[in-house]
């Protein structure tokens, strides 16, 4: 399965001009349960072959049902077609039952732009790849997490305390995310990007899943080839809710794609 | 017009168990164009009214084109009816022709809840209200932005210097919001209240309008009566884009709705 590499688990196969058929891999899920950025990056490639436009700019997803693997159907519908940008909606499903529905803008990113001003963008990590430490697929409790056998996500040890039962407290994961077969990351693979690290509230305090109900990605360039640096912000935890804040950059220190999550939480008091 | 509050302006009159009716007012407008967390209030409402629980907790909305203020048409579809949230697609067209399209979770905010941890919250500005600023309706070449007639935005000292064309440069806008006739806010006009301040764009470098692509709110917590605090902070231009977050508090200091959202800028150099 992992030979397939991001680009062939997150593959649609084109049934008519607006359906879709995909697989979800069993392979990148977190307790049995799909990663949301994964399904997201499907929709994104559903959106783009619907619309005509290369790259997704911006993406919203409300998760109704977590699909099981195996096959999934995808429907989108463009809701405009503009010169150089459009919208699509586009909804997974699984025997009958809606599990995603998302929104897409998409357009083209322009390999030339630059930022004009950044001075609302935190600081990106300093630690290198190398000297990060690689998130286990192995739970000390003999449990496995089977999407961090596929990726290589590796934390700052700023970041790593949680492992050993001793977070920061500052509600915050920094660190670096590589591909298998080190596949560089596009448009659409940082739809996964962004929701790839483990929840930002393992630095405050243990929980069991905390199942995404809402995501919005915002896609800003095309990253350089190799692994990209990812912080993992939580903000509020509050009534069984938290969000969370989320900024990847490339090798090269530049800002390629945010998002924003509201995920449900059961803190282990 | 002012006379029917934001209740009035953003009502929503029930034509079938999905379609409602609504008028978008012309006082709610920026350039003839209707402010977009307004039109996000109204498609929340049709959501509450559609789906059967009674607040908005997750609204994500793409822009597909202005409507022009009169009537328009909603549908709401239900995707997921749960017994404590629900998923809903609301849909706002003209003439035939779709305007916006949002996903909206909805639910019940407990008024019991408490913040179990909020250290990724920015802190709320320390200004009270009556040593800010008020937005003017008037600009100094003559033109009017309408809805800063009909709400009260109040802008703290360090933040009201583009007015005299002297941007801070820090891109973030602090102050405060009141609904007009001092009405309260619920959580369906804090869809406005994220979408209500001037671009943080105007804290940097001035711009035209702003349009918003994507706008996406969190709604945390019922609000005290009186008006809100609001911080809006841009993050990254770049490519005729603009992202920015938006962070509202109730006048007791408690966190009550945040929101993302992307924008078009056209910068005047």
């Amino acid at each position: 399965v992992a030979a397939q590499g991001f680009a062939g688990v997150s593959a649609v196969t084109r049934r008519s001009p607006t359906r879709f058929a995909a697989d979800v891999d069993p392979g990148w899920t977190i307790g049995g349960k799909p990663n949301g950025g994964y399904l997201l990056a499907m929709l994104g490639r559903a959106a783009i072959a619907a619309g005509g436009h290369p790259d997704v700019l911006a993406a919203s997803a409300h998760y109704l049902r977590a699909p099981e693997p195996g096959p999934v159907e995808i429907e989108a519908t463009v809701l405009r077609a503009g010169r150089s940008a459009g919208q699509a909606r586009v909804r997974m499903a699984q025997d009958g039952q809606d599990c995603v529905e998302a929104l897409l803008t998409t357009g083209r990113l322009d390999p030339a732009d630059a930022p004009y001003w950044s001075g609302g963008v935190p600081a990106p990590g300093e630690y290198p790849f190398a000297d990060c430490e690689r998130v286990a697929w192995e739970l000390p409790d003999g449990r496995h997490v089977a999407i961090m056998r596929e990726v290589d996500v590796r934390l700052e040890p700023p970041s790593a305390g949680f492992a050993r039962g001793e977070p920061s407290g500052r509600g915050e994961l920094r660190g670096w995310l590589a591909l298998p077969g080190g596949e560089p990351f596009d448009a659409v693979s940082l739809l996964y990007a962004v929701d790839a690290f483990p929840p930002a509230t393992f630095d405050v305090a243990m929980s069991g899943w905390v199942p995404t109900f809402e995501l919005t990605a915002y896609v800003r360039a095309v990253p350089a080839p190799g692994p990209v640096r990812v912080l993992q912000r939580a903000r509020l935890i509050q009534g069984h809710r938290v969000d969370e804040a989320c900024f990847v950059w490339d090798g090269d220190g530049r800002l390629v794609a945010q998002a924003t999550q509201l995920a449900g939480i059961r803190l282990v008091f």
